[in-house]
């Protein structure tokens, strides 16, 4: 749907409000009627495969004839797969624990009354993401799990696969008696829309991007509402004094190279003097062998260049560069001091992680690398909502308030005080 | 000093950048070295009395030739007995548990890894605040306690006070070891210095205005930095079907009367229209005899009128209006939905409370109104950091992200990730 330029803020407002009034009332639904969305969600999602697939092919045919890279239009292809994963994805989220409405710390106050917290919805979620259609799903299934109403902004180029799945959420949504203002998807593809959602806080609780870093940077720069943002994700691995060589070589082997786009990928190598000579000659070699362009400073580069393995100078840009790619720099460092430092100032406050041996120096890094994700001894790769547990991620902040690191559901909830009394007050 | 204005953005550039350094020294120094250096601050503001009130005298000076009125002076008089009470405040956080360091649900996870969230400080929050000096001291103290670094902006008339707190303030730092830079006082008046601060979200993590809501509302709409800010307190108290009536008049005259100007005074009652016959000339008695002037809707002023109580007819305008001041508006409601609805469109999100003998109703309303606090039987007025056990209150939110309600230490900490492994890597 194209809708002209000066409506496009009414055309916002109005979509603002019924997901405001929406949010009442998904915060009121009940633990069975959310679940009972999802499950429905799933189940029209895979009835509906055909429609939605007639539709992606739309997007796919303009992506193609717009000249896109074919990663580019495998991102766009709602397969077979891509589908039947999108269904099970909405039904693991239904078998998550409700996290709304719980109450904690409920303590007796020596005034009589009792206060605790409540976990409670955040309101209106809005999500700006780029091209995949997937995230349409994922991102709706969330919100409906945690009470929110959600506004979806996705990518032009997925704009009719987008609008499809907006179809069926919406049959779930009211196959539960929920209402389908609950979740809806942005209706026009002008940039204007997303301007007007950054400037209604009256209407939308949160903004989360999803996307590349200038999409995020755009809207963190632009945004009235509070953003939950990942920005970038130049992540360390400090092999200390001492470590054991095995488990240093593995666990760098393993951050750099499982795999080479993901933001808690290493991108900077960071040694001990003392176990350099050691470590360097091992490491690079399994480097080299897989490709990997090391860019290290002096001392690395000698002792690389001494085991007749392939590096080339860093520059002061390399140490603040997340390469997303089969690159590496390499740096040795005195000790745990240089390396707390070097994050400091060239990290982007991600992911890092220490192999060591040493338990002070171990606890000193946990405790002085101020990243949203800290590691003794493993890979940064673990840095994930599935990997920690959380059952399901709407993305990564590295943002320090409210949500850090890997954020869950519980990241799009708020806790409110609730005080039981019992006719008590203030003297 | 006066900095003239071209490089007032140098000057907060470098501020910011000594901020950031002592938050990295701050966040590592011992439990042992910030609680100390609250009492050696504490001992350095009893011991520097004189000078401070020399300081003190100078600014009430410039307050009374600017005519300022004597509420105005006395808010900002450092008298013995606010030296004593900043002395022994700072004493007091020195007491409470430290919130930094903390790890909290540590889980195996089933790749053998241990995942669990670590409390660290937020790293350096910038505060700014209006004439009462004693913030100063208090901001001072919760950010040394939970390990942050900070900048105050205090108002230009507590000028020469804050300057020479601030220097008490780095003699207690001193004595214990800890940098001075983790406490800075802006040292110049011009507000070019408020803007730069919240143009410089590299150099501080959060911005806490402490003040009126202009100067709240003027913060949170340029800040590119976060805010943790308080807005209206418009709160309510709704009295069901079937409540108990002593209780409703104990707690309605409480919340009404304890105090005019807090910001969880009650500011519209409303009443279940089954109720109101028999409470309304009760509660209306109280109030007129405490010379609260009540504002009500149709039925009320039916209702009061007929008791030969004094009402006058609230306009649109009332039911959104925080008064701080002995009015009140009174509002005859349907029911339970009813009540919420009022207080969902024209509330502020802040404290609510319902009297009522009825389970149900009372766990809806704790559930359904969407307020940083909301209670059961108990007045409004409970709506704070001491009475809710928090220790210290560096302010209350009307916030959802972060921190809502009343703000205590945890409320300038973040929690990150930290992962023990044993070598694991991901497959």
């Amino acid at each position: 749907m194209h809708i002209e330029a000066p409506d496009v803020g009414a055309y916002i407002d109005a979509l603002g409000r019924r997901a405001r009034a929406a949010s009442r009332r998904m915060a009121s639904a009940s633990t069975e009627a959310r679940n009972a969305a999802l499950r429905a969600t799933a189940a029209a999602i895979r009835a509906g495969a055909d429609t939605l697939q007639a539709a992606n092919e739309r997007d796919l045919e303009a992506a193609r004839a717009a000249g896109h890279d074919a990663a580019f239009v495998d991102r766009l292809a709602l397969t077979d797969k891509v589908i039947e994963s999108m269904a099970a994805g909405l039904e693991q989220i239904a078998e998550l624990p409700d996290p709304i409405g719980e109450i904690s710390d409920l303590r007796y106050r020596p005034s009589g009354i009792q206060v605790g917290l409540m976990r409670v919805p955040l309101g209106v979620v809005g999500i700006i993401y780029e091209s995949r259609p997937n995230v349409t799903v994922d991102a709706a299934g969330l919100c409906i799990k945690s009470g929110n109403a959600t506004i979806l902004r996705g990518g032009s180029e997925a704009f009719h696969s987008n609008q499809a799945l907006a179809a069926l959420v919406h049959e779930g949504l009211d196959a539960a008696g929920l209402p389908a203002d609950a979740v809806q998807v942005v209706e026009t593809t002008d940039r204007e829309a997303v301007g007007a959602l950054l400037r209604s806080p009256q209407w939308v609780d949160v903004i989360v991007p999803r996307g590349g870093k200038s999409l995020t940077s755009r809207i963190a720069t632009e945004s009235r509402v509070p953003v939950i943002k990942h920005l970038d994700g130049v992540c360390h691995v400090y092999v200390d004094d001492g470590a054991d060589p095995d488990m240093a070589v593995t666990i760098a082997d393993n951050a750099k190279t499982q795999r080479y786009s993901p933001c808690n990928t290493m991108e900077t190598l960071l040694v001990a003097a003392s176990i350099a000579p050691e470590l360097l000659p091992r490491i690079g070699k399994v480097f080299a062998a897989k490709g990997v362009e090391m860019r290290g400073d002096e001392r690395s580069c000698e002792l690389l260049g001494a085991a007749g393995l392939p590096a080339t100078a860093a520059t002061e840009e390399d140490w603040s560069t997340e390469y997303l790619a089969p690159i590496i720099s390499i740096r040795v460092v005195a000790g745990i001091d240089e390396a707390i430092d070097h994050i400091g100032r060239y990290g982007s406050a991600h992911t890092d992680a220490i192999v060591t041996r040493d338990h002070q120096r171990a606890m000193r890094f946990l405790r002085e690398v101020d990243s949203s994700s800290v590691m003794i001894n493993a890979s940064t790769r673990f840095a994930d909502g599935f990997e920690y547990g959380l059952g399901a991620e709407i993305g990564i902040s590295t943002d320090k308030l409210h949500a850090r690191g890997p954020v869950g559901l519980e990241g799009l909830t708020s806790r409110k005080y609730v005080v039981f009394g019992s006719g008590q007050i203030r003297s």
